[in-house]
């Protein structure tokens, strides 16, 4: 019988959706041991694990980004899968939610509202506007999927994959020629060596500057010096970033004190224990019938 | 030549729309005289020129709502149309952008933000949801769309049409059985005799203590009294209203000081000149052909 480790903050909810899906076969514990075949857990508490399970064979991580496994210092023999298709729907929301907060001037109807003042200021609309996807994998072909809904034009930068029916025009090489004729800028990028500071000053500069820019990939495409000059200048209209260099984003960054831009700790995706324990279970039993494994990630690419 | 009248408060908006079209055999004036066959305009400013128009055949009104032209005193001799099928956009960025508003804390974040907090409060989602529609007309069957891309389950309260194929399960006899298992209770109908005061107190006491209401139909379908106690006493959680039954909001009404409420000054769809210039252009094409318009009011029923 496999013996898979369960390593989360949050374990009993894990365990309590496993249960309930009475897998046959599977021993479950919660500490690491020399028996330990499997592990299904958050990177950054299997990365301390790895040294301790000599028989490891597969990793199924609960996250998207699994930085803390892609150390060349740390072993890799052994099939590492990450949790995929599962954020689209909540970065839709995350990122429509951010998007419509802007154009339908909410905050500042907010602000009327606590004054007693009847604002009649006309919303702007997300039809027709241009949507441009940096990284068009599972999330943002969901994500383009859900601008065609509200009408928009989508634009996706990729070095891979054109594949996505949503996406109206790709471009590969540069990308400040991507940004020009942008109204939104969408980060969805993993955190790799390629794409370290991908969105640096000239970018910026290349947007238009009523653009918006969101980062719901990592915070490391971000040139982050450049981005608060940007937005200090009124250079751009405004950044929603959930993803930072360094998380929890420091109290002394200067983007605390940042005009035009909303922060949102990292909240954009969740992992719910439900959508990510199902994925879990699909893998699991093609492992068991010894077939491919879903969602496997490339150690040199990093995703 | 027909003589068409054009009343609006933004006349040089339309009149260059209408320019750029072209129409054959149109004469367009902005003051009312006694050979005008066809208006285009306001229905506040329609109501004021009834009486001076003598030849008058067809009224195209720039809204949605016509309840200046319903009063039973005016005369009901003419073709009237309204404006729809252009507003289900509108309304739709404005619904899911409040709903979005509220799941994802965003008022929460940005609070927590001005006080440097890192905030990782876990957002709410849409998915699976109930969301209940109170009136299932063209703008009633694009909300559903919408609901329908953000994987929930959609509720429609009707007393006439059934035909929209994103709503699940229609409801028609009592509003409070209606309410009792929505999430999210939006009202979209008309100002008319049988819709007046249709949200008392005994449908919010139906509504679930978690559940969210707005309403972008027209103010007197809500008993605004039992709203506020609702509100003020935690019976449901917030509430956001475009629209109320004296617009502007009076200075000293219970809304401005009623908490879980935001106001939006009847902004969630505005009459944009080139949407509603193109329908009125579709409509006159066909009235110059001879055709049955589109969009007719029937002045009995109210919409």
């Amino acid at each position: 019988m496999p013996k898979l480790l369960l390593l989360a903050r949050k374990s009993d909810d894990y365990l309590h959706q496993l249960e309930t899906a009475r897998l046959p076969e599977l021993d479950i514990v919660t500490t690491p041991d020399l028996n330990i075949e499997l592990v299904f857990g958050e990177p950054n508490l299997i990365r301390d694990a790895l040294p301790l399970l000599p028989r490891l064979k597969w990793v199924q991580a609960m996250w998207a980004g699994v930085e803390p496994l892609l150390d060349p210092a740390l072993r890799r023999d052994y099939i590492l899968t990450n949790a995929r298709g599962v954020f689209g729907p909540l970065m839709s929301e995350y990122v429509f939610g951010y998007l419509l907060l802007h154009e339908r001037k909410i905050l500042q109807r907010y602000f009327s509202q606590q004054k007693n003042l009847w604002d009649k200021t006309v919303p702007g609309t997300l039809r027709e506007k241009t949507l441009g996807l940096l990284g068009v994998g599972s999330i943002g072909a969901y994500l383009a999927n859900t601008a065609k809904h509200f009408g928009m034009t989508v634009h996706g930068f990729t070095r891979t994959s054109e594949s996505c029916p949503d996406v109206d025009v790709y471009f590969h090489a540069n990308v400040s020629d991507f940004a020009k004729n942008l109204d939104y800028l969408i980060c969805v990028l993993p955190n790799t060596n390629a794409t370290r500071h991908i969105i640096d000053s000239s970018v910026l500069k290349s947007l238009p500057s009523h653009a918006l820019f969101i980062n719901v990939g990592r915070g490391n495409a971000v040139d982050e010096t450049a981005l608060a000059e940007s937005l200090a200048s009124g250079q751009m209209s405004g950044a929603i970033l959930d993803v930072f260099q360094q998380e929890p984003l420091p109290p002394n960054h200067i983007f605390w004190r940042t005009p035009n831009l909303l922060i949102t700790s990292h909240t954009a995706a969740p992992s719910f224990p439900k959508d990510i324990s199902e994925l879990f279970i699909e893998n699991y039993k093609r492992y068991s019938r010894g077939e491919e494994l879903k969602y496997r990630v490339d150690f040199e690419r990093g995703y």
